[in-house]
């Protein structure tokens, strides 16, 4: 597949960071970005940005903050071949928080919301167009919500100036037909907007939904190296770029930070595919109790787990 | 998902049996044989008929050659729900080691060929049919033969008795477009067969292109407890059973197999998303020299093993 539109951001410090608190050492990081610039993806989201009034710093690592000095210190020397972004989310960071575009390394600022929070991600997104930021509008969690409310955010959306929005299987929880399903509502009701995907690997679906996204004409494509990511992480960066033709890319280098990190990485925070995100993924439910089952020092009994999330019997 | 005619077959024994050479305890066939009886699924592929003319029993486990009594240790007593199936691969076996249904615990012979041996496979076929099992074709690594070999084979099936084909990706090569096209391809080339999918997990797409298949008309599937399979192993059956919304299918006994037995032996006898069968899926090669990568005591260098297998150098 080569689409000259196609975009690629990798998430992996961002999603990843939602393992392990953003615990990651800056020499992690600055080969993270070394080998994404080299392969050619467009943009890195390498953490949030949230606010230090909500959040500290001795229980969060630099990348939940993202601030212009723990910036500096990984890009700070380097050519910088790849844009840079930020996600935020609703309620987790004041307009006081984000700087000026010109006083920022940042490119990017992606709203992440529930449709509930649509208009505040929409008041949130212009604020930042109007500091000089691309923006985008992430809406989480659709797979759990009433289509009239989607349809009414999408309309919201519609007539905001938010130029990007994406699609995203927060749960892990869907199949190519929802995909295509949800790909054209969007499609249909955002005329002259991008559509990008973001994807969860709960039921070993995310490339193939990321592909599946491709087909039905989104341009705007999430990935992490390995695959790394919160629960059943996302969709493998080397397997998206291997399937895109775009002469821009060059898996090599992906393949070369995965032997030299990622590998070693995954077996001291695990993330991927495991019964208890399975379970969490077919029953279209928030990977919280799987993770908290993964957390245990002994795996629960996962039959029971699954009828007990399947029947909604609390399980904290 | 649920259309009546869909028959699932589970191969964890059989395919899984190509990473230990069948080294299964009783115990654990057995386990895997009631599992399967209570979850609904259709046939149990327990091994392959082999002749020991051509494999010795001290190298290979009783699931190399499933005999008669090999087969009435395993499941002598119990009531039979599922149909059991023996794959056979050609100049594996010969006429002579196939007796009559009557005398068979077997229901079913499946013949695995490649293209070129596409006569042999029908002639074996019809003469398991006349011994009275049921019977298919599953044409391997077909996404390396030149389309007009593989539509000269599909016309010698299509004159012939055997009523189900299968469309096999051997080498985990395949994404959801080229499954489409080549389900359609087998649909029109044999009208009034069913067809039957067989996928591999090289690019974690083994569950998804099982989808598109049955999405494209396909009947037959394919699976394996967890995944379990050659390199990166098979659809996991887990989730297939959970796609499909047949009222016989229950999940409840494989999760609970998989606690109890799988992810131990997944921890002792390796199998699923690896590097290096990344690289072998990516490439349409065969799994091989990435199931040597990945035996070796330390991991090749994998920028270089995906430079030289791209670049058709040879690396045994």
């Amino acid at each position: 597949m080569f689409r000259p539109q196609i975009k690629i951001l990798d998430c992996t410090v961002r999603d990843g960071g939602l393992i392990n608190q953003w615990q990651f050492s800056d020499d992690f990081v600055r080969k993270v970005f070394i080998a994404l610039s080299q392969s050619g993806v467009d943009y890195m989201e390498i953490g949030y940005k949230s606010s230090e009034k909500y959040f500290s710093r001795s229980e969060n690592g630099a990348w939940k903050f993202c601030s212009e000095d723990d910036l500096k210190r990984i890009v700070g020397g380097f050519e910088k071949k790849l844009k840079l972004s930020a996600m935020a989310d609703i309620g987790r960071i004041d307009h006081e928080d984000i700087p000026q575009k010109s006083a920022s390394i940042l490119d990017m600022i992606r709203i992440a919301c529930y449709v509930k929070e649509i208009d505040k991600a929409i008041s949130l997104a212009h604020y930042c167009m109007e500091k000089g930021y691309e923006t985008t509008i992430n809406i989480m969690a659709v797979s759990k919500v009433l289509e009239k409310d989607l349809d009414e955010a999408l309309d919201d959306i519609s007539k905001s100036d938010v130029p990007i929005i994406y699609l995203v299987d927060s749960f892990g929880a869907m199949y190519s037909e929802q995909i295509h399903f949800l790909a054209k509502k969007y499609f249909d009701a955002l005329p002259g907007k991008e559509l990008g995907i973001h994807t969860h690997n709960n039921q070993q679906l995310a490339f193939a939904n990321t592909i599946e996204g491709i087909i039905a004409g989104i341009n705007r494509l999430d990935a992490t190296i390995y695959g790394m990511g919160r629960g059943a992480g996302n969709c493998p960066l080397e397997l998206l770029l291997s399937f895109l033709k775009n002469p821009k890319f060059d898996i090599r280098p992906i393949i070369e930070i995965i032997q030299e990190i990622f590998i070693l990485t995954k077996a001291k925070i695990e993330w991927g595919y495991h019964i208890p995100y399975m379970i969490t993924g077919i029953l279209n439910e928030h990977p919280r109790s799987g993770m908290k089952a993964m957390a245990a020092k002994k795996l629960p009994n996962l039959r029971q787990f699954y009828e007990n999330l399947r029947d909604e019997i609390p399980i904290d």
